[in-house]
């Protein structure tokens, strides 16, 4: 933040304000705060404004109030109320409304950055540096090895469950040891359709309105295009490599259900995140996985007991 | 581009400036552009520097011009050229060099968001929608599905490859089917560990000066760092639930040098893909994971083949 930015009473004259401002030294000057005499901010007049004003005042040309923060506000509630309102600087008030100062453009610019690398190193499960992920690069390795294992531990944790739904199939594991070739491919297509689904779902958050119930429609029909192309296309594969129409139709059927699957889950968890006040971005985690990867596994393991066994 | 910006000769007296100005409606009006009488652009002075200067002329006040674009520069030219700048209204010249206009910083901080959302969705594999991300939510389901489904298809390809480590390891799938179920916990962890690391390469990518000898060889201690830590832990769990020392040895084994492997190759990726001219992003895509997985499978493989069988 930065104080030193144009403030103005109401009753000033448009074009006495640039002889009031002159000689003055600003950080930023696009945007000049109207307060009254206790300091509270009552609106504000962007420079456009206030060049193209003739003989009026400050109350006359200024805007409403859209957004303000506090000192104490998060960088990322701060990006999104300068992105949702279309702000170019953003006022900061103290508790009793007075106002601080603003966040000049520049200083948006650097946060919009940060809160980027953070989002990706957040969905990638890495805890944030207090002092931005551009900090991180030189902190001490154990400090960095500290804000990566925790994700990893319980993704590690995690997947066990994915073990369990294995050993659960341990009979069709043993009748066909082929059965087992698939599997690291299976659970690659569930975690890559998850993460666009994933991706498409962080997208949609940001608008204003999200119709959620469309938009999941579109999520399992485009879920299950998905499927039916590449489950269609691994069956070929299977099947010409393989020659075994039973194990290919069952690899199929598990690309094609998985894949709806992964789809719906992937949108669905990073919104339901949200609802819970949580970061979307955590939807990409091992949560996600990890329902991706036992219901993939269970719908072909189940294929394989009905068709090959 | 707004081609609704101040402009003004060098010798304007700054303190003209406003009376010049006054009436006129521009779209920004944080920078004064100073173009020479053939309009080419000569230098530029902020709005506080602006209000500062007494007595000067433009001339004396502007700065040297750091960076422009084109009418035709790409959008994410244009926010990595604002970002590492730090300019807040990027200026656009013709092919002759004459000042066409500027970004100004609204339409800067629409981009960058659009450049956020479009780097998560390219780094899932989704084709980028020429209007944007946002219009894709809106996109006919046809259109949708045609912009997922390429890199899926690649990544199914891709995939195969793991199938055949899987394959040339039969006989040890045979030998004891046990072996088989920690094939998804396996890849599962390689992959969590390499998306990590490229978010963290991604990071360093958009530094000034990459030491990126220094950055590999730190990913790589703290890769073997959490090969370690995971390692340790699911030996421990494999030998509690399934008491096999050997086969809990091999596990381990299979995450500390998978994991190492992981964090390396994560890393070095996007930084080659960067390097190849290419989005960095590409790097958390299948080649990467397909990598991970075939070497964290191949890793464990030849652990069991020498412990258990």
């Amino acid at each position: 933040m930065s104080a030193r930015v144009p403030t103005a009473a109401p009753d000033t004259p448009v074009a006495d304000l640039s002889q009031r401002l002159r000689g003055q030294r600003f950080d930023a000057a696009d945007t000049v705060f109207v307060t009254d005499a206790e300091g509270r901010l009552l609106g504000t007049v962007g420079l456009p404004e206030l060049i193209a004003g003739q003989g009026q005042t400050l109350a006359e040309v200024m805007s409403p109030v859209v957004g303000t923060v506090t000192p104490d506000t998060d960088q990322d509630e701060l990006a999104a109320l300068a992105m949702r309102c279309g702000m170019i600087a953003v006022p900061v008030l103290d508790a009793e409304g007075r106002f601080l100062g603003a966040v000049p453009p520049s200083e948006l610019f650097r946060i919009l950055r940060e809160e980027h690398f953070e989002d990706l190193q957040h969905s990638a499960g890495i805890s944030p540096h207090a002092e931005g992920p551009g900090a991180s690069l030189n902190a001490p390795l154990s400090d960095r090895l500290r804000r990566r294992l925790p994700w990893l531990v319980f993704g590690l944790l995690a997947s066990s469950l994915v073990t369990l739904v294995m050993v659960g199939f341990e009979e069709a594991l043993e009748a066909n040891v082929a059965v087992a070739f698939f599997v690291p491919a299976l659970v690659y297509i569930a975690g890559a359709i998850g993460s666009q689904a994933v991706s498409v779902s962080v997208r949609a958050l940001a608008e204003e309105k999200i119709e959620i119930g469309r938009l999941l429609r579109d999520e399992m029909i485009i879920g299950i295009g998905i499927g039916l192309s590449l489950g269609g296309l691994a069956a070929a594969g299977v099947q010409l490599v393989f020659g075994d129409a039973l194990l290919s139709l069952a690899v199929g059927l598990a690309i094609l259900c998985g894949g709806a699957v992964s789809a719906v889950v992937g949108f669905a968890l990073p919104w339901a995140f949200d609802r819970l006040g949580a970061d979307p971005a955590l939807g990409s985690g091992p949560v996600c996985t990890v329902i991706q990867d036992a219901a993939s596994l269970a719908i072909y393991f189940v294929s394989v007991s009905l068709f090959v066994l």
